[in-house]
């Protein structure tokens, strides 16, 4: 059966972006370092994008990827950008398309799963967008993609996360050059709600 | 060669103690919970006492772990204290010596490599004596015993850290129930020098 998952790539002291990120900065100051493991570990890359059917990203995610991911996007399929504007499917090269879901991330999974078919959807973040997707019980695994650096300062993964929130199961370990890709079974807790307004 | 290691469990958010360390509560609240792999890890814990010659340790981790580690410590073995206060040694029964040492951290590592003989020196804690050793060049591996778990507040290991003091090489990973083993050669980086007054 179909999963969702999420991917991301983490510091040893928890960062998943650099500081200051923003378009023409997409993922921080030495954000690009958390990524190195891309040339290396290619055979951990394709498995993910092989297995996912659509992603699910976040708007602030979009907005500083739009641009680096150009009119030929790395992704080729559907992607289901979460935002509070509606606005036209933008439509590119390769099979990459963006479509923009105003209903939350309920709304964004249900669309994301009809495009998925058989594969899994995959969330891509940012950090509150995959916060979101785990403590509301929608995410059935969590790769984390360990490298092997301290990166200093920068979005933090499981910022405002408490243990109650959720359980995390290993399932997998497999070393790549300069980094650990960790998969996790996310448990739902559910005896302790996501506090308000976060 | 004997090495310097450090081990420390840590959570999946970074902290290595949770909120609230005090006598009383020496790991802080929940944190206990980053050193349930003991039970199934077993065989890793002794594999770091049976390499491990002698321990250096801060003041506040000795205040803290004094009384629980009782008249019988665990340790088996000379563990060097560093404090700014001179003290007589303490002798507990099993071979655990309490040596407190007022010269900083290269006087405690060199009053521990002549009692480790062959064997290595551990730095058991707290964070910021690691990361004193860490970014002196003073450290020739890092253990990271990290815990499937999300702690939500304590204290940071890499807390203050930058990515230019160090770099970190992964020479092995092993799996327990509930952690993941992480151990890196810490290589100095000498073209920065930690902040004055850290």
């Amino acid at each position: 059966m179909s999963k969702v998952t999420a991917d991301i790539s983490m510091s040893l002291d928890g960062f998943i972006a650099g500081p200051n990120v923003r378009p023409g900065n997409p993922v921080g100051d030495r954000g690009e370092l958390l990524h190195d493991w891309y040339q290396a570990g290619g055979e951990i890359r394709d498995e993910i994008f092989d297995a996912s059917g659509t992603i699910v990203m976040g708007r602030r995610m979009f907005d500083v990827g739009v641009e680096p991911w150009g009119d030929d996007p790395p992704f080729r399929m559907p992607v289901f950008v979460l935002t509070h504007r509606a606005r036209e499917p933008l439509i590119k090269a390769g099979g990459t398309t963006y479509t923009f879901v105003t209903e939350g991330i309920a709304g964004a999974l249900a669309q994301a799963r009809v495009g998925a078919g058989d594969k899994d959807v995959a969330v891509f973040g940012g950090a509150d967008v995959i916060r979101q997707f785990m403590t509301a019980g929608l995410l059935n695994e969590l790769r984390l993609h360990l490298t092997h650096m301290i990166l200093g300062d920068g979005t933090r993964l499981f910022d405002g996360m408490t243990p109650a929130q959720v359980e995390l199961e290993s399932t997998r370990t497999v070393e790549s050059q300069g980094a650990t890709h960790l998969t996790f079974r996310v448990v739902k807790k559910t005896w302790q709600k996501w506090p308000e307004g976060r």
